[in-house]
């Protein structure tokens, strides 16, 4: 049989390396269009950071080691361009520009996202920049070092938005951020996403929110975003507006699409034909909250279902029960991480929502070097089921988001995870956990 | 109605408190033998670390507005000494020894715990010492300043020893630790407990487990601890080898006992007596994950337990579900965390346990900073369930510990867990969290 899989990333090797161990006469053939595989995106604006370190430490296992030692037909610069259902057949073009078409008994879709890029006047210029692929990260700090950049405009303020302010920012570059939208977080809680600009703002970073793009202009000294009532000049802007699923093979090929125009999978990670599977930013996910489709792209969810690809095809059924939006981020010295839905989520997908907002405490009472840790919980009035968290703090935020998501696996009511049974010690937190506190809160209102 | 509580800390206060806020014309009495009321008990170790810090910077409510602003009527220096049941009436002593007695309708004992003193020689001398109340704190305190304590010889290695031999290392004393045991942490896999040991040691502590202690001799330089093979000096001792239930009252009085002495209640927090209930250090309470009866002191589980009982007599019916045995400490730079059984405690309530042992980086792959984390899971091969966890590390193991935590409140299975969405971004750990490494680790054993 072969397997053969569209993308190097995440979902495309996990599946390629645990195919092989689970049936080590598979063959199996991966097109990457890149020369890049394996590599962690997320840890881009890190490695940003350090203007010496090279981009390729992100790289987390080499080519060489899924060729020789997993023998996997790994194939760098090689780019899918057709998809023939009916042929089972991929056509495909090189690094050189030829073209040739592959055979598939099962494929995997493991084509991820792109930066969305706003069709505007300017966005093609030189020193507009967009990060996903390594090798938009080597242009970056490329750029950066060449033209000594001093100041960057960052088009969104997203969490990559965000985490490549306080790269940025680390080296002392100057930052201004702009977006259409008037609302800074807007997933966020007021109170909570105000902490987060408090944060920002401390780190003198210009935030310009609400602000129309119209195009970007070349300048004597650099490059200039313009807005309907609004000029920042930089050296370098970087647009972090969002991503969009790759999922125009499939869409071409009549494959079912799912929202935000990612690829339509059910629990077994198979696409509208059952010998096509889609796993990682290009698939879409049963959000376990709510019951629905949902595209939210996230790395682990991206190995899981590569993991989950492999099993399938190789004879164990694996099924996923799906996602409940666990996401955290690090800006300057704040935690931020949210799980399940927010209020206007919740009201969307048909609840009742009840929310309080607290601030605690990050550690016990007199316990020194306390800070405030702010947290959203949101249940639902009418099943007293608990929807969502979401946490702010400059400690304790990113893992304490874990209690929650676990409680939403369960679809636990708010009263149940009041009464969990939760770490204290006085360096950690207050004898009612923060989250405890809230979900009592709640409780009152539901 | 007239509701009396014997006992001022946590489950007591708690108690008097909510029973006053539900139903403002109840009569409250609180009895309490020390002259401290809601404390923290746990930050001790912690004020003991600042030589310069008040004792009463713990006092987390002042007995002023508990008698002015709730209209608690709070006894301080009222001592407890017998109870009759039949006649619905206690027997007590204050300060100037006289006796008096007090009607109640409703009673609570919330009468804490006590530090074991083993029954030996020189246990009683000067400068031997045992850290529970506020007023041993303050001794302790005093003692050190007052004699220009030097070197500290801690009898026990439990978490209160641990986190008071950093207190004292903390502040520059010579620290030897010493028990009759020859296991490190008993409850610990053997290589998390050896990362602890490590970290102990890698602080100058001296570590001697394994040594019978025979007596405390006083010696022209200061206190001398007697072991059969081993002599350690000190100037002072502190003797932490774990607490006892102050259930004296309760067993006189003939209401039924649990384990370890503990005063057993149902999951209304009432004794075998309908008038009466028990809450905090000295009350049992169900495990969850065995079903059976526990007793394991936690502070969150005293205060609930507080809450509990005032809803229950103020009219309210609440039940509390039971603990899963989570706790936390900090020992230097290491949280210790853990949740549930032990493969020994596992075997013990009628499972077949297998478990995991993993280490793991406690951030993603090239993400600068990162250290060790250590993690242990248990599962049951007959159904699959979590049966408990352990964490240690430098980062992110207090925290962690409450998403398995929650998972046993909902009695989920290793398998279920491994599938939870948690929470990912470089600065945190890995893409797949260590949790979720360990469990996939276990579910090969099962």
């Amino acid at each position: 049989m072969k397997f053969v899989i569209i993308g190097g990333d995440a979902a495309g090797m996990s599946a390629a390396s645990r195919a092989k161990r689970n049936l080590p006469d598979l063959e199996v053939v991966v097109l990457e269009q890149t020369m890049d595989v394996s590599y962690s995106a997320c840890g881009m604006p890190y490695n940003i950071a350090e203007p010496h370190r090279e981009m390729d430490d992100l790289v987390v296992r080499q080519a060489q080691v899924f060729r020789e030692k997993q023998g996997i037909d790994l194939r760098t610069g090689h780019r899918a361009e057709g998809l023939d259902r009916a042929a089972k057949m991929i056509a495909f073009r090189d690094m050189q520009g030829k073209e040739t078409t592959l055979q598939y008994d099962k494929l995997l879709l493991a084509t991820g996202a792109s930066p969305a890029i706003p069709n505007l006047q300017g966005f093609d210029l030189p020193g507009v920049l967009a990060l996903k692929s390594l090798e938009d990260g080597r242009m970056i700090k490329q750029f950066i070092r060449d033209r000594g950049v001093k100041r960057t405009v960052i088009i969104g303020m997203g969490y990559i938005a965000l985490e490549m302010c306080e790269a940025l920012r680390g080296n002392n570059m100057a930052v201004d951020m702009v977006k259409p939208r008037s609302v800074f977080i807007p997933w966020m809680n007021d109170k909570l996403s105000d902490m987060v600009k408090e944060e920002v703002e401390t780190n003198q970073v210009g935030l310009h929110a609400g602000h129309e793009i119209q195009r970007i202009e070349e300048t004597s000294e650099g490059l200039k975003v313009v807005c309907s009532d609004l000029e920042l000049e930089g050296d370098m802007v970087l647009v972090a507006v969002g991503v969009t699923p790759n999922s125009q093979l499939a869409e071409q090929a009549g494959l079912d699409i799912g929202p935000g125009k990612s690829i339509a999978v059910d629990r077994t990670l198979r696409t509208s034909d059952k010998d096509i599977y889609a796993a990682g930013d290009c698939a879409d996910a049963f959000h376990v909250v709510t019951g629905a489709r949902t595209w939210i792209p996230l790395a682990l969810r991206a190995n899981r279902a590569g993991w989950a690809v492999a099993d399938n095809i190789t004879g164990k059924a694996v099924e996923l029960e799906g996602i409940v939006g666990t996401a955290v981020f690090k800006v300057f010295d704040l935690e931020v991480a949210r799980t399940g839905l927010s209020v206007a989520e919740a009201v969307k997908a048909g609840f009742d929502p009840a929310e309080a907002v607290i601030t605690s405490r990050s550690r016990a009472h007199a316990h020194p070097g306390s800070t405030t840790l702010g947290i959203q919980v949101v249940g639902d009035r009418q099943t007293g089921r608990l929807l969502g968290m979401q946490i702010v703090g400059r400690e304790g935020a990113a893992h304490r988001i874990n209690a929650p998501a676990v409680a939403l696996h369960q679809r636990m009511t708010v009263d149940a995870f009041s009464q969990c049974d939760l770490a204290y010690a006085p360096p950690f937190g207050p004898v009612w956990d923060p989250m405890l506190t809230a979900a009592n809160q709640l409780l009152k209102k539901m």
